[in-house]
């Protein structure tokens, strides 16, 4: 008589050391893409700075967004002029560097990586984030001792903590008959109106917003899990995020907060109108799908790590699921600590006064 | 110019498809451990009948705990009574059994669980547990059509969720310099004091609680993570939960709900004095550790599945990680349609009358 | 050597025994004012059944908004049409009724409870609302036995509960200014600037929500209590709401809920960026406003029991203070029992399985 | 046709100015009970200095607590031991002094006003609070200008603020019974049980909390409203706090924070099983009652501002309404002012870091 080993899975295939994450480079890297928020004053310095360390000291080739260059403070500067003409140019939407860049740089703010990941819709390079002010979630760099730090990174010596993604479907029923009965009035055929589905995919770091819109009307959406029915939303909407963006706008929803690390995907309801609506975190390996319920009286918005904000209607879905393309964002220190010290610093998590509020009957006041 | 594939690990690892857990069995299974809850004369009946089918038409050899037994209901029943000499017994923390049965049954809420889980510190069998009044968490099924489940379940037939444990040791110092004191007044010298150390080990389904026990001081307790002080803790206490334990004291205090397919752990302020104490999620192969802060004004209690409640000492440590030996829980039909089926059963999550509270212009009230 | 009687003022002033507002008539109640949700077939049927009973059988005059009778289903009915003659008719915003009614009837939802109030910029004649369908937390009364329902209020026998409403206070600055810019682009004097306030007054019976509107952005805006600036809100919004608005918007937001009969408001944020930002409830007697922070980057939008909906600019602000004219609503049974009843029924308050999720020893699982 | 003025209560009787609450003497006040922490070093000096100066320059007859002076950090100064002799001496509930004392100053913590508070059952002198270290929600003064401030309310210019108790009755049935039976094991006839009631009463500054004590099960209390039983409490327990209250344990377990002018009683579950058990907010003027519930497995424990923690059998009922005899809290400023200066300074309320969370495609990053 004796246990069966009847399964194959073991628990320890669960059990990753988030430390052993660490960049390590094949061949020594060449290129690096240097994001900078736009139309901050104080951040010029520092970009050219940067950028000509690189250039000039590291012999890296550097890309650059070429409205950054556009802008006068840094067109009109003649000094700097002389650089830019080695960088290499790309446009938004329009020239594709995602096997170009061997890593990211991002100066100024938690957009900035927002930006970066959105420019990747797969693969994406190593970031390594700047905050100039105060610390953001997704920039750990102090910007002070920044040639040692990107030296640090060139040669390979660093901690990464990979931040999933989720890779989302809008399907757009009858869009073009939509589009059409907007703009003209015409009902298209069924034969046409078949024809007349659009999907769009997006990648996205922090979080799928679902809700009300300008609406004054509760939103009502249906929530699927693997095809199944698991509830239905009412309330000013619902947030689909990841562990990454479990302390953006979760977090102000009354979400947990989750460890980048950890393979899940968060659902939290905003201002839900039942009491017992609880956030739930689920598996990363799952589908989500969010439609209008039947019942809706109106249409729900969408947006996407808050850009491209769009209706969504009647027989519109949206698909989640946990992309296969993570952001590989460089740690200060390491994933454990790098993280604790950005919700003590964005979000006071815990810090207190000591104070009892209980008294007793022994603690003699 | 190319991207360079710098990291070996990949997020496709992270992704696990929680329907592929399934029982398969390497040889027929052939014994089978039943336990019941004590002194509930509802499962008695019940209890009989499974066993009388398990023996006799299904050839097994049932494991039964002795105390179970001497229930004069039990071993007052003379029909019964041929059926139990056929039963193998054991007592609790007397002997050991975790090498030799197949799977177990349980008979009656939650706790039979827990208790299940108690019983095997190392590797544990498939659980199928029923309710026999309503629904639990860890009890998915009906006694109504137990025969042809529990054919199934021994036909290899069924889906698997393996739930985590925790492995809890505690670290007591000077334990035998209290003890010695406690009962003789007498002050070790300090070679005693090194030999003193007491470590002891558990594993914990639901959650480790740290309290302030009938105190009525706030608890003041230290949470290191992988060596780190992370925060202290000062409130009633602190839960460090598996996702199955999530559901149960953690949410409770206020955590969301994680599905015990997430590789996660749960760390949940009970009363925090902070505002912005919220409960955090971190990874599932993570070393926590909680001892009394080094100003705390009295002792903490610690308790593991709500049992072996002990006080906690300046000194003592608790050391948590995710243990290597989960419970393999049998699904009713999936993880996923278990789980939500609990949350809506159980806790009533989400469950909404249709209203809408906001009106507007629009809606001509 | 005696303790002085220091203050006039005592608590027993704060004390008021709920149960003692009672309605009475000082001369029989002539005229009713009907309010009926528009475009809801199923109330049809109890309307005119209503309205006849009341006109024929009580001799009441009977009130009706215009276009409630310019329903085709209602204008369509001949036999209805002879009663309707009797009615007197009135349009919203142009006709005053404050005067005319000694009571009004709501049939169909909270929605038209708050209509009602609307109607009323001064004092509000005592409202009798029936839910047709499920219990709302402002229409206690069942359709059922509507007749001698309504025969008992109009011989004066009912508990009552005041609903405070708000006097909400819209400054618009430069509103001229901004409209003829907008029109126009021609800048006015500063002469015109002067004379281009606006001041617009509402009666609340729920709330005031300053949101972000259709903006992407975090609202941003200042709140003052009696002059002096409290706090900044930096999320989705806030809410202030009376007791009554308690349970519908802040609720969903996080707000603990208050009986009708506490004189105080409740001050919850929508989604705060911060995790410290817990509701509070100051006395009825303070002064709030609300003003654009000064480094708010967009604007605000404000709305009045989920209507009236506008922008609010820098410069423009909103002063809420309680009114002197709140809802004398008509109770079903008594204040105490009509709110948990409600509790009970629209928000599921506390309804719960019961169960133990914490084990023990001593449990015997 | 008129509108009947049916009810002769106005909602201005609710809307008291909280300003307009000032402290005024009928006659100099002569006496002053001075209120020291225990064991506290550095209130030493404090202590000293504040009564000799109450003794010889302000000629007020100081009231100490015997034990006070017993200290040997006090009883051994020479210097101060001849001022002592001027003071009046009293023992904790063996002395009244209820009519004695026309003010009284604490110095140290919160704690010491729940002290003084427990003194006076009945009317309560007015309480000027010293912090030392960290302002406490309680002690608005900073002792830096004592002498000022003293002088200040001796001359009776100051905002008071009255913080409501809670009246509390606390019906042990069979008490006597209970009792003898645990020393000596005999059942007392049913004669004698009828006279074993025993009733105690308790004015409660900040809360009444009925937990389960030690034990680990859950506790299980109905709870009753002007005798109607409201809902049952299945968690750790229940809160039913002061507006003055609600800043302390009630916050901790999810309450709303009220401002101590508004006239009502918190009630608020202690890690309720019910997900959407809320806390709410009912008017002063009620009477609420807790007992056993009939099916609850073991007792509950009941303490009051943290003292007195005393067992709950099935058959003992707590009763509690709002006090007669609020606590005359003297303000630093104003109570809207001391109130927010204290939600800042000891919860950290809304205290943020100015940051966006939701990026949008105007934001460029």
């Amino acid at each position: 008589m004796f246990h069966l080993h009847f399964l194959k899975i073991t628990v320890s295939k669960h059990i990753q050391d988030p430390a052993s994450q660490r960049l390590t480079w094949n061949k020594p890297p060449k290129s690096v893409l240097v994001i900078k928020k736009i139309r901050d004053a104080t951040l010029l310095q520092p970009f050219k700075e940067l950028c000509i360390f690189l250039t000039e000291v590291k012999n890296m080739i550097v890309y650059v967004e070429k409205k950054v260059l556009e802008d006068p403070a840094i067109s009109g500067d003649e000094n700097f002029g002389a650089i830019t003409k080695k960088f290499c140019t790309f446009r938004e939407d329009l020239d594709d560097i995602s096997n170009r860049v061997d890593f990211i740089i991002c100066l100024g703010g938690d957009g900035t990586l927002l930006y970066a990941s959105s420019l990747f819709q797969e693969s994406v390079p190593p970031v390594m984030a700047f905050h100039l002010g105060s610390l953001g979630f997704l920039t750990p760099f102090k910007f002070d001792t920044y040639q040692s730090q990107v030296t640090q990174i060139i040669e390979g010596n660093a901690a990464i903590v990979l931040r999933s993604r989720l890779k989302v479907r809008v399907l757009k029923e009858n869009w073009e008959k939509k589009a059409r009965v907007d703009e003209k009035g015409i009902i298209l055929t069924n034969g046409d109106i078949e024809n007349s589905r659009k999907v769009v995919q997006y990648q996205v770091l922090n979080e799928v917003v679902v809700d009300r819109g300008p609406s004054s009307y509760l939103s009502n959406v249906d929530l699927f899990l693997d095809g199944h029915l698991i509830t239905t939303v009412q309330g000013d909407g619902v947030i689909v995020s990841t562990p990454t963006g479990s302390t953006a706008y979760a977090v102000a929803a009354g979400a947990s907060m989750i460890h980048p690390n950890v393979p899940a995907i968060m659902i939290t309801p905003i201002c839900p109108h039942s009491l017992s609506f609880r956030p739930i975190v689920v598996p990363a390996g799952v589908e989500l799908k969010i439609m209008l319920s039947r019942d809706a009286r109106n249409t729900a918005w969408v947006s996407f790590d808050g850009r491209k904000r769009q209706e969504i209607c009647h027989g519109d879905s949206i698909t989640i699921t946990t992309s296969c393309f993570p952001v590989p964002s460089i740690c200060f220190r390491d994933p454990v600590n790098d993280w604790f010290e950005s919700l003590a610093q964005c979000l006071h998590w815990n810090v207190r006064k000591k104070q009892n509020y209980l008294s007793s009957e022994d603690e003699e006041f």
